[in-house]
């Protein structure tokens, strides 16, 4: 008869385990490679992070428990994500960033046992990476998945896949992709697609360029794909032939949620430091922290911040019922989305001229924060998806009475 | 090992019949009374309304089992209020509006045995209505309680008042009054505050004049009232002397969330009447609903209202956890407030110019939503408490280090 | 060689006038009508304010010089409607409210002499006032001109028209009526509209009912009129057949312009008085007006009334080159009527309890500029114009490659 | 009779010349150097764009025509300095760039005829660059000048210049510097403060160290300079001693709205890319530019833009009259800097993922104009000095009743 929002007490501590290995080993790795504009300080990197994640019994906490995981369900992530999320190495360094969390997660829905042998067994303990091709550049499958453009043609034993994918995350270095290919109708119709597991030395894969964006912390960076005459045999097809799409929603909906803790952590961390900035100094007559615009500001933050959280609740709650949860994870995606961009942009401002330098971290917090609003649907087509369903329940209700 | 958001089928029930019951007896009447300027219909109505809610089972659900009431508790409350305030005759009808349900609430916590036969009782079952006399005109405690002004003197067997207050909910017509006065310091000192409850016929107490205001849906007027030498007996001191501002913040967290859940169903409503509008009407080559920018005031309301719940969720499990919630409830209320007015002006403006018309019931809704920004603390009071709350943490951790 | 934003000392002096007009013979009866529902007091007190204003010599100061006004041109309308803005019943007292000023406007480029003198001079000099019918209930031609659905079929030495018309401002009292019908093609066509003269005497012309809405300062309302087998003879036709969607351009700029200087008067008025407010009134341990969140406020009024009027004066210029305009005048009516309502709710924010109630009238001004994104194109329609616009020149642009 | 926006023929064709100047030499310059963190390119790069832009005709057209200069006054650099500031370079390429273009006005104004020949002929022609060093280090000048903590003692023949300065842009390379000192008072106390003139080889003058920001166009950088025992003789102070933050005043209106000028030119530029993106792309059906959104953010861009402009034209004007307008000025730079900020962040949206990539300019535009909400005084400083003056204004006319 009331509603519960207390996390375990094996949740409180690995979240409290999580902050400190982030603090003590992690912050210290990312300042040294601040000024570095290689995605996430490369390969090397990671498998020492990994190693003393692992160590410090932090790593992969999502993983299925059979492949070494914690089994964290997605409520259980929130706090434990955000806590990582503080540093901009915390995701790679606990193997919880994208896309090897959410193809962990999909790979552990719908794949065959064979398939788990093969790709998300070693995907799990960090031996590798993966990646995962959907998105095209224009006119193809961008924000709109109806164009997806990328074909795969039914040939003998298996499948021969054709086309160019761009923005695939962790693409250069990853040990196999997902790709999504069109095997019914044609570009603009809806569906259609299927979802194909191929190792990356597979003939006719090539990482043809790096997209350098204004975000850093993604390993593998995001990249420019092209597929020519790939061939994938039939045990190779991720779950059933031509329901790519129902499948990449089943994996859409977490991995949309594991964006907003992740980068949570990065708003969190960005006001915390401003906060104790103007704490800390004088201006006009007395401390910073006390003139009135400013604790506007950090006012706004704490709302923001407050209201972002209490919506991702909501959607891991719906996620863990086993519910779609479109509507929740859209809002809260959108919602959380733009509040970071806020969140650093007022972080900013508060340390004045500071705030805008590279002596304090919240410049590059902003940058990382700022494609969150584009990645992973943009705002405009969540705002899309949620009216229309708003829409479309006044329409039911209407004809209902 | 996982948060929980589910209410009981009992209290989806009450829900149910909730809605049933606004839709079926309160909204005709709100409707009939529209363009009334008198405040909520008057007592008569009031009791005619209280007593049809009570024939649908859904009256007063918050009050103490003990009195008739169904004793839910904060986090049960939120749908149930929510579904109330659809109509702005609704809280009035359940007898959950401000004041009567906050003053419920704190005379359940600390009134005496005595006190809670006398006054408690009687109020529970909507027999009368009640007031809260805290608030004063500048430059007495209006948003700063701390300027309070009105002074309670020690005199043999009890206190004499003198004072003046303003926006006193529910004054005109209120059986008896919950007064804040001064017995220690001086206006601007802090603290030093102690209730007295008085009967409305006390010698020296005048209901002066009603301020008029945009919001008309609370019974009793806002209104302007003076205390000239009114003796109250020892036995009519609310709780422990000079511990009044204590027991305010009792009141006022809860207080300030069923504003809040009572606010929402308002701004539910003008939501809802909006996109049934764009979903019937054609315009620009098709259907209203259908243009982008109508999509994107669709969503930002849903994104909104979605935000305001999932806030106010959080802070009644606080509050029912037994803690003070200062934060959560100053966060709920504030986003919830400038929330709702977003959501009232984005529904007018979809309903082109009927939204500003009384065809619609829009810009009535919008006026009642409006205040809410200012009543129970201004949205810069509580951002005020908020950052400096923020700013303490972080000092506290600074020194800590 | 550099840009002249001086007014003349004839124009200052108008200015100085107008002010002390409205504060000494308008305000005051504004003030007593208040509580009143009617729309701006009614035609007696209309013709009462007239008489005052052409008293004081600040009557009609846009109307042609051959009718009796001072024929100024739209730059230097500004700043005395502006001032005449101050009081609701400022544009009534000194006539150059809607829609008789835009009619006057137009009637004075387009009209024939013999229409000038049956249908303008009365007007001009405020012996009757005038209806402008275009906009219609949907589907008909509201915010989309396309849809116009009122039709007007050739007969015998004139004109038959059929339709119904909605929130045709002034229309209860009007003397006669401008009509827009189609006159070729049909509803979702593009132009075939032609505009009429009408008596309002004639048969056939009904005007059903007031559309009340949260304005209250234009006389006559905004009604629905219906137009059933109304017959206009042929001299009575304004301007050329099937052009009334380019006469209507060349009343539609101007006039939007007028309503973004009358309206900024009431702007300018509301945040006067929170000024006034804050700067009196102690709180928080000193004067109001020193709160940091408080300067926050009258500075983005300040900024916002600013920037509204920067962009009015570069609207006007545009018009009195003898431009459309349709950029720079769109530009102004959508931040104009976003700006004013900020201001105004700034405005009662600043002002606590008091400022959502009738002690003080902003929030009754507040209820006047809601409209004003809605009237005279949504905010939504001149957005999409503005950027039908903008992408039609950079298309020509790369054309032009 | 009527407001004059119009610019001469003269200025009309300087602005054409140096918008083709900046698409044919600068424009592919600065694309060279995107990926570069040195600021500016670098003085030989400097140097190579200077003799350019004399070639064609363009160079330095604010500076006093005795120097060389065209001589311009506000109102007509503002379109030129626009189309100038559509490359991050091409202010350096024109000489117009801070602080070298506020410092030649300053010296034009109050320098000696001894100072304009050694310090203002060499910079008025490129052959040296300068900085203005004033803002400090918390707890001294930064914000708030009244913390002024660099001291000049006054010695024989002289001034011994004691203090720290920092964000000192342009000063690693300077060939002087214009030093802000006070010479009366202490840290806290209003004015007081002396300007000197000082060349960079003087004994005590260092450089210590970049601060590396996230704009990247200004050539020098941004630096902390530290004076230790620097001698000035009495020949090199600036305009008479203790006036220095009135002659700073005289710098400030001005040298804020060249920023606001310059930064208009980025801002527009981020725009045009945008709206030439989604006039080229198909997505959802139809063309990006179609969309309601989409729509919304180019016109909201197109408002934003239009305001800044109009804004400026108000404070030019009063500039070239020989006012303060100090708050024209304060309102035309903080509506700026937040709305170019808007603009820039709208386009990065509109353009997708390209939009945070390095593939467009666009967000190496954002994140040279985030700064410009922080620097020439922060939006909040800004926003209190404007709402002082208001508040003033207001206690007067009270007073004056």
């Amino acid at each position: 008869m009331a509603v519960d929002l207390a996390y375990s007490a094996q949740v409180r501590d690995l979240v409290e385990r999580t902050s400190a290995f982030i603090a003590d080993e992690v912050l210290p790795i990312e300042i040294r490679f601040a000024g570095d504009i290689t995605a996430a300080g490369g390969d090397e990197l990671r498998r020492e992070l990994n190693d003393k994640a692992k160590a410090a019994g932090v790593f992969a906490p999502h993983a299925p428990i059979e492949f070494g995981g914690l089994g964290l369900n997605m409520s259980d992530r929130a706090p434990v994500f955000e806590a990582a999320g503080a540093s901009t190495f915390g995701p790679v360094a606990l193997h919880i960033g994208a896309p090897d969390e959410g193809n962990i997660h999909m790979l552990a829905h719908i794949a065959t046992a064979e398939q788990k042998q093969k790709y998300l067994a070693p995907l799990a303990t960090g031996a590798v990476r993966s990646a995962f091709a959907m998105t095209e550049p224009s006119p193809g499958a961008g924000a709109d998945p109806n164009a997806l453009s990328t074909t795969a043609e039914k040939v003998d034993g298996g499948w021969k896949i054709n086309g160019l994918k761009r923005f695939i995350t962790g693409a250069d270095g990853a040990a196999f992709f997902i790709i999504m290919a069109r095997t019914v109708g044609q570009r603009g119709d809806r569906g259609g697609a299927t979802m194909f597991l191929a190792p990356a030395e597979t003939a006719g894969i090539s990482v043809d360029r790096h997209i350098h964006t204004t975000d850093k912390s993604m390993i593998g960076g995001h990249c420019e794909v092209s597929f020519t005459d790939v061939f994938v045999p039939d045990e190779d097809v991720l779950g059933a032939p031509h329901e790519g799409y129902r499948y990449a929603q089943v994996r859409l909906g977490p991995a949309r949620m594991t964006h907003v803790m992740r980068w949570m952590g990065s708003a969190v961390r960005a006001h915390r430091i401003a906060v104790d900035y103007v704490e800390q100094r004088e201006g006009f007559g007395g401390r910073l922290a006390d003139l009135g615009m400013m604790q506007q500001m950090i006012a706004d933050n704490e709302i923001d911040l407050a209201a972002a959280r209490a919506l991702l609740v909501r959607a891991c709650y719906e996620l863990d019922l086993g519910e779609h949860a479109s509507d929740s994870t859209s809002i809260a995606k959108t919602f959380g989305a733009e509040a970071f961009s806020r969140v650093a942009d007022r972080a900013m401002q508060m340390c004045g001229g500071l705030g805008v330098s590279e002596d304090l971290p919240l410049a590059r917090l902003a940058a990382e924060l700022r494609p969150f609003r584009i990645y992973d649907g943009p705002s405009e087509v969540h705002r899309w998806a949620i009216a229309k369903r708003a829409v479309g329940r006044a329409r039911k209700a209407r004809e209902a009475q």
